[in-house]
């Protein structure tokens, strides 16, 4: 059997009526043309990125907080059929919204809260993407389910699809560290080592997408599907502040989309009537070494100017950042601001938001916090106002940032005295 | 400042009304001798094991579906004051409970759920019995939040004595690997290494315990209060299933804690008219480098014979479990069992897990599901029951366990035609 053979699309698949709830069609952010709902992820006429458009119904609060704990309370505003809960799935998000008195107190704000997305499934927030794209794929009769990637969205593809029962198969580059590899490893039997480095292994992606049907690729050809699950974390922030908005929000950006749909969750929160219209901030927060948005930001540029990446925020480490122009829109016109922090600052800010609230995050949720602290004492930020910051993944993925920086503060014999001589406490 | 002047209690300290909800004193497992609540964890009498009683006010399912989604929907029902929630702690609990289809039919079984505790804020169950602690420790007025451990516990620990603001210590074996070491150390500047074996690490802890005022350990001095916190893994795993009870449960044994306040929580949903009574198989498992428990059972013993544990699932590996005997009376009484499997059928249950369910488990998991396995080819449990594992650890923690067992499928070049050559599905 060759890889062909084995992946074709069956001739008679036909897309169900719902398969996509509410979802109406493609639309292109560029141009505005529109498309059916499929498998495309660029405009045919001009080659901008598709966005979902939706028909939303009325939504009630006791609707949504009648659903099950997880993203699926907000099925009705994503693109996925209504009996989405019934086809296996990892179940991911609401997770905490943590009121955080004393990293506020560290820093200088009033009134702060951290969204905890270390918690999910697989520790990170891509399981909320992830989930979206696996209905897509299902929906759309996919064979298999795959994505490039050298860390989060590789563990939660491969988790998600194993328990989905479909064939999954996640491309890393080669050289990647062995932990690494096992993470994903664990959870499918086809983990690809490619000789070279991501952007090889994201740009055969794109070919395999582009050549073989029924692959699902999630980051690529269900992208416009995949990048809805992302506004679950504005719905969640919301519902869990008392439907309310914050004042101000702080969001690590790599491709940038999680920034943008986070703000399109409040835009349209407000517009169905779950929340008071009132002004939120938006930041945008990337590490120094991989830092276009913020360059661009910096310079009042309107275009973003491609970086190689080099810094320990792996996960936010995409030199050319498909939504970067976005996220520079949103901050400018929302009063907020894009900045970013050295790897030194990065590893410090793990450190303090773990002695301080007890959440073990990953350089991007160090990256978060870390932009977070400069803003505030750079001004631009108003640490009056009520704030939220977004940690989107889980310490133990990057251990070795923090390695350096903390250990035992004593060692001593194994005896009472001993204890008592090291004046501990 | 000596380490005695630091930890003092404050001679003023009284206990609040309410202080510990609805316990009303600490009673012998062994004599039935009462005594008040307070750091105490031996009878007076017989050096018996103390546990709380309670009298409980009418609880009904509405109220606790109405409370937050964590632990404290059942604050009712712990040894915690009903303002519970305002204290800052980690919001632990009410993690998911998934439908394992795919591992059922996999071992053979008609209807399986798997209890993942992966994803709790310090992704193990641990976090739920430590902020039962929290909170004694903080009504006793302590000064000091401490444990021994080489773990699960001490992540615990340490991030929700960060969060909660009381000074926390935590003592480790010297030897302990650097990336355990790191996992705790990130939450606290008190990691203390002790030069010997666990073993040495928990005999220094007890008398600090007993020579101290104003430490609360966690596991040794308000372990009355801490292990209540395991009564919440059986309260979620009825109130998910839709306020009723399963028909068997495996659960594993180190101090064999768990298993016997997972019993006590159902008997208490019964007692309570919660759910409906209904006999429940209660199955322990554990892995055989250190299965005294298991061998008791099968032996027919009534006492425990002590064990030096010698397995990869380190976080099970109690030589002399305090509450094995009463883990075999619950296991016999129920017509469950006690079994045990080797460390190659942890390993290999941590993968089949993964790969048909989405769960990375730690060795605790692994020897869960794997003696589940067991228990099923060896007839000992039916397969036509319904039936809960619970997994109580995140794979993260213990990845050494699989990494000779997964990796790459293939390694190949980054072009199309290398893709299509490799024929990977």
């Amino acid at each position: 059997m060759t890889a062909q053979d084995s992946t074709q699309t069956p001739a008679a698949h036909s897309i169900r009526d719902g398969a996509f709830g509410h979802a109406t069609g493609l639309s292109c952010r560029e141009c505005g043309a529109t498309q059916e709902l499929g498998p495309h992820y660029v405009c045919s006429d001009c080659f901008g990125p598709l966005e979902i458009s939706y028909d939303f119904p009325a939504v009630t609060r006791e609707q949504i907080e009648a659903g099950p704990s997880n993203i699926w309370r907000y099925k009705a505003l994503l693109p996925v059929p209504d009996d989405i809960e019934t086809s296996p799935n990892l179940e991911p998000g609401f997770t905490r919204l943590l009121r955080a008195d004393n990293l506020a107190a560290e820093l200088g704000l009033t009134k702060l809260w951290v969204k905890d997305d270390s918690t999910n499934p697989t520790n990170s927030f891509k399981d909320r993407v992830v989930a979206c794209a696996l209905s897509a794929a299902r929906e759309l009769g996919s064979r298999v389910f795959a994505c490039p990637s050298t860390g989060n969205l590789a563990n939660a593809v491969a988790a998600a699809g194993a328990r989905a029962g479909i064939k999954t198969v996640v491309f890393i580059p080669s050289n990647l560290e062995t932990p690494k590899q096992v993470n994903s490893a664990v959870y499918t039997e086809n983990l690809i080592a490619v000789d070279g480095n991501y952007d090889d292994v994201n740009k055969l992606a794109s070919e395999i997408a582009g050549e073989q049907d029924g692959w699902a690729f999630v980051n690529v050809n269900v992208r416009p599907f995949y990048a809805e699950g992302s506004k679950t974390l504005g719905y969640e922030i919301a519902e869990q502040l008392g439907w309310r908005l914050p004042d101000q929000i702080v969001i690590p950006v790599a491709s940038g989309s999680q920034l943008t749909k986070v703000h399109k969750a409040f835009r349209e929160l407000v517009a169905l009537g779950l929340v008071e219209d009132k002004p939120v901030k938006i930041y945008g927060a990337q590490a120094t070494g991989c830092s276009p948005v913020s360059e661009a930001f910096r310079q009042g540029w309107d275009a973003i100017k491609p970086v190689r990446p080099d810094t320990i925020a792996k996960s936010l480490a995409i030199g050319n950042p498909a939504d970067g122009i976005y996220v520079l829109d949103i901050c400018r016109e929302t009063g907020g601001a894009v900045a970013d922090i050295s790897d030194d600052e990065v590893r410090d800010a793990i450190v303090l938001l773990a002695r301080t609230e007890g959440i073990f995050t990953e350089t991007a949720g160090g990256t978060t916090v870390g932009v977070l602290k400069k803003l505030v004492e750079t001004g631009v930020l108003d640490p009056e106002l009520e704030t939220v910051v977004i940690n989107t993944g889980h310490g133990l993925k990057t251990l070795d940032a923090v390695t350096s920086l903390v250990g035992p503060a004593a060692t001593i014999a194994p005896t009472y005295q001993a204890f008592v001589d090291a004046d501990i406490v």
